[in-house]
């Protein structure tokens, strides 16, 4: 095999599962090439990921070490992502009857998601979680791809608790809508005195967050971070201290189908 | 920049969004070099992905062409990946009162659904699908990771109808558990006359495809494809004709505390 051809198939394996740490020797098998060889491979597509702006790629030395892929998002990348998905939900088409905001079709979107992701997990990498934590439905997708860019598993809390997650907890919480809500988890889906970060798609009032931390104490798991792509900028005062959101919503004017929403440059 | 430099930025924009099309021009713009340059790195690329297996890249002629990666999934890896998968659904310790199974951690798994996304991407590759659907809430990470290596928009049926999906057509269903149910789907998801496939984690009698089969006609979207992570063997009369599992489940004996399960051997 040639150097280039090598050096292709490194990032392709390496990018394909970010944040997990490959061992050289898994290279040297795979490419049938000397570890000194691999070694310089990688080099050349750390230099290509780092000048194209497509990530990290970093080495971790020891016995247990090997190299790993970060989705690292640039705060220029990030920006476009952000005023792009601005436009996209200035459309006024996606006003819905009492001011609501149709969103699914981004929220579903894997692309828009995975971006959103890394952005997320660029921003939460130093808090070494061991889960990203969400509440079924339409943050799944994004929680989704932020525990990929991180490689965590994902924990979903249900609305009702199901047969099929065995024993669970439940608690009660105040929605966005105010109405008392119920929020369940399976005692088999984390471990106690664990961390977890926090992603949902839209906070409001931040109830349904707070929902979250409270369900996620009675299982001892600490919250080190909260995400959410869209945050409404009223009420000021949220039930939660410390979130980020990528996008804020102002307003949704219903008499001159005018949505007010803005990136969050702070990113 | 140098040729092996060129030839993994390459690799990783193209991978970074299977399906998509890419003008020649994005990369001669990108890698601020000339087309023949781009063109000769495209078959390097082509070549490395061939000889490792770890997709197909190619390249579609013409004004309107461009160069795509395609994550097919070779027959040995597919098997490889549902032995795996088989091994860990073995697990007493997933056997839940009632016989049930809990999937909850393999569901959620990123790296997994996107594995076995792509082995749906490659399965119904040439169905010309316009959508992937699923309905809520276990088989939306298998199905984003699906539509995602098929580069298509995800739809996902509500349990109920939400106030943020807008006007929405909503059918009753019969369960697995025989209940009837409801699921509802957005007037804004799907247009009358388009191909979907549909995507979930688990049958029993096929009465959840069935659902989302009549609640697609109700669109006037025609279904080219059904595809599940587990089905069970029993019944063996389903609901629906047409459909692929990627794992068999028989029997999970909740006395000798034995899980029955096979990988798809047609694959």
């Amino acid at each position: 095999m040639k150097r280039n051809e090598r050096v292709g198939a490194i990032i392709k394996i390496l990018s394909s599962r970010p944040n997990k740490v490959f061992s050289l020797n898994s290279f040297t098998d795979k490419l049938d090439s000397a570890k000194s060889s691999i070694s310089e491979d990688i080099v050349i597509a750390k230099k290509i990921m780092e000048n194209m702006k497509l990530g990290r790629i970093e080495t971790i030395p020891g016995a247990a070490g090997g190299v790993k892929y970060i989705p690292v998002t640039s705060d220029e990348e990030t920006q476009n992502l952000l005023e792009e998905l601005c436009a996209k939900l200035r459309d006024e088409s996606r006003i819905l009857a009492g001011g609501f905001l149709y969103t699914s079709d981004i929220m579903f979107d894997s692309y828009i998601m995975k971006k959103a992701g890394e952005i997320f997990a660029t921003h939460f990498l130093d808090k070494k979680a061991d889960y990203v934590v969400t509440v079924e439905t339409k943050g799944i997708p994004l929680a989704l791809m932020t525990a990929d860019a991180l490689n965590l598993p994902l924990i979903v809390a249900r609305r009702d608790s199901k047969v099929s997650e065995g024993s669970t907890v439940s608690i009660n919480y105040i929605s966005g809508t105010d109405r008392i809500q119920k929020m369940s988890m399976s005692k088999k889906a984390v471990k106690p005195g664990s961390k977890a970060i926090i992603i949902d798609d839209f906070m409001k009032g931040g109830g349904t967050s707070r929902g979250m931390v409270d369900l996620l104490t009675e299982f001892q798991v600490e919250v080190v971070g909260i995400g959410v792509l869209i945050s409404m900028n009223s009420p000021e005062k949220k039930r939660v201290d410390n979130f980020i959101s990528l996008i804020t919503l102002e307003k949704v004017d219903t008499e001159s189908r005018v949505i007010y929403v803005y990136p969050n440059k702070n990113l």
